[in-house]
């Protein structure tokens, strides 16, 4: 046995040749959990990734590294592949659109995925369906701000219209000053109000190229900068009746929209109803519950969706479930700290992603499941207390 | 993006250093499923698997390609892991020792393996420690196994001392004619009697280094032909106090023996109690619907027991459970019939071993939770439903 029997590629080879194949581009943690789903269901998950350290890369056998921002390289990588899908939404929408017209199977479609690669197209189609968003306007100039503070008050969100996310390229300007900071990037921006919502609300859906539907149940998240750190499924006392109408709202969103794959809805629950803030088509961080949590993780669900299979079950596999991030924090690897989690919590589900520790970087997650007496805020505490010490190596919050 | 960038090696190499690493030797389909519970938890799994086509070498990126009975192999592999552990029982026992006496962490160890290569030294285990195991006596030729029926009465099981698994190594002789065929293959062997059973039951404990125990909810076990064919959990009208009494036996036999790592009990169940038939001491068939079933997988639970992390909670995550095998049955690929089972019934867990699907060969298994007020009987009809359909094409049990 020498070294080169180690094998990686041949492992890929020997895989027989019916085995459907399902390149997901990039190599995040998505990925990763996405390969764990394909292993279950025989699909062959191939992988994009830029570095053979990503998250993904570091699991999956069969992995390509090369640059999602390159057509060459996703052409060599969709070749290989019998459906094309996403890890995340930075793969630019014309490059989407050219493998189509080359006759790669894309999923979800460049069609679709323009609504989430640009958000004023999305707040524009949104609006145009008659559904409640935030109020908006496109911006130039500093006038333009000062214009839409005059109807709807200070402060203002300034939005990048392009390549935002985990709370990137989102700007609450409290003051004209602090609007012009934020002009002075010279991106293309649009203003929109900012909403005093009670809470934020995700729906996760997904939708079949033949058209058939699943809407998991809806969740609470709670950000931080923009950024999520907690949720918790079922959304807690959301009235039966609105939380069947934010289904169906997300799944009339994935049809009008021809998304195939996942779609999650993040919305605004104010003291007058619901709105819209924003959309991804893939699996998403609101959805990280489900893979204990649900029948059918949305890795499994996503998959059977993008490969035209029979959707599974999104119905709640516990009657309460509750989700925190482990962030990056001073740096440690967390490994080494499992066995006092573990301890101190036997129920504790561990997700760790293989991500150096940076500060403030998303590094794992952590979900209890709780039972129909637990109260949400006990489980809650138990997840919080396990990803801050993962984090921190203690357990303050 | 040439060829010669898809990775597999690399993946491996840019992984963190400190990734615990384990080894598992065996690339079926036992070490496929550890990899995906090892991924949640940044443990880094290696896999010994003789072929790169090989139920885990095709979904894990580190894999060696050696002989498992070679102890040059064995020992290349062991270098590169923290720990070692098994996905089958066939190294040569004293391979495992020698592994050990060269500093190589084993887990289970030589001393306990022992128990699961020698079916007669594990009888003589079990009966010196008291517990209740089928009669049984060596025999050698025609005449000893003439004498054991005269006191136990035909027919008589003749049992291959080493080397048997899912039936293989068993003889069921009704009559002397039989016994004669059997001895006329010149292996050990030795007689039992044969139980007229009740039932078939299963516990599945593990044992970390340091002596914890964890026991999983005992099930019941449909076997045809030695083979298992479906699983109930829990074990349907058990006694809640022999329940727990199996429980403690399991961690009792895991405790003498010294396992590290998971210990799974065949019982009998008769009119006058239990008898212990097998042990095994790795995942085990029987403990497969943990996956969706238990709060914690035996997968998690054997990777947490050999890394000595604190065991993960093993209750049940549904009240009742049913699984059912997948066999090779027409020699089709079973993949082109997930549409139709997950249309039929959008709750049943599918997981496919990716194995060619020779008749009668174990190719993947199916999981249906139920809820309380669902009937065992049926959820065992909608898994052996789907198991069938996935063999065979139809529906036919």
């Amino acid at each position: 046995m020498s070294a080169d029997r180690h094998v990686g590629l041949l492992a890929v080879t020997a895989q027989p040749a019916s085995a459907p194949a399902v390149g997901m581009v990039g190599g995040g943690q998505l990925a990763r959990m996405t390969h764990q789903a394909a292993v279950s269901l025989g699909i062959r998950l191939r992988v994009l990734a830029a570095d053979p350290g990503d998250s993904a890369a570091q699991v999956c056998p069969d992995v390509c590294i090369g640059d999602h921002t390159s057509l060459a390289d996703l052409r060599e990588f969709a070749d290989s592949c019998d459906v094309l899908t996403f890890d995340h939404e930075h793969v630019p929408g014309e490059y989407v659109t050219a493998l189509q017209h080359a006759g790669v199977t894309v999923r979800p479609g460049a069609e679709a995925l323009r609504h989430t690669q640009d958000k004023l197209v999305m707040r524009e189609r949104l609006a145009g369906l008659g559904l409640a968003c935030p109020r908006y306007a496109t911006v130039r100039t500093l006038q333009d701000v000062r214009r839409f503070a005059a109807s709807h008050g200070w402060p203002v969100v300034l939005k990048a219209v392009k390549g935002g996310y985990d709370g990137r390229g989102v700007w609450v300007c409290g003051a004209p000053q602090q609007a012009a900071d934020v002009l002075a990037h010279g991106i293309p921006l649009f203003a929109e109000e900012h909403v005093g919502f009670r809470r934020e609300l995700a729906a996760l859906v997904a939708r079949s190229p033949h058209g058939q539907g699943a809407a998991f149940p809806v969740v609470q998240t709670l950000q931080r900068d923009g950024i999520c750190h907690e949720v918790l499924a079922p959304a807690p006392e959301l009235d039966p009746g609105r939380a069947a109408r934010i289904a169906e709202l997300a799944l009339r969103i994935a049809a009008e929209l021809g998304v195939t794959g996942l779609l999650a809805v993040e919305l605004f629950e104010t003291a007058d109803g619901l709105l819209v803030n924003e959309l991804a088509m893939r699996p998403h961080n609101s959805g990280h519950w489900t893979s204990e949590g649900a029948r059918t993780s949305q890795f499994e669900q996503h998959l059977r969706a993008v490969t035209d299979l029979p959707l599974g079950s999104p119905r709640l596999a516990a009657p309460k479930i509750a989700l925190a991030n482990v962030f990056g924090g001073d740096g440690q690897d967390p490994r080494p700290r499992l066995a006092h989690v573990m301890a101190a919590d036997p129920e504790v589900k561990v997700h760790l992603y293989g991500k150096a520790p940076r500060p403030g970087r998303k590094i794992g997650h952590v979900t209890v499941l709780g039972d129909a007496s637990d109260h949400m805020a006990t489980l809650r505490e138990r997840a919080v207390r396990a990803a801050s010490y993962l984090r921190s190596g203690h357990e303050d919050q």
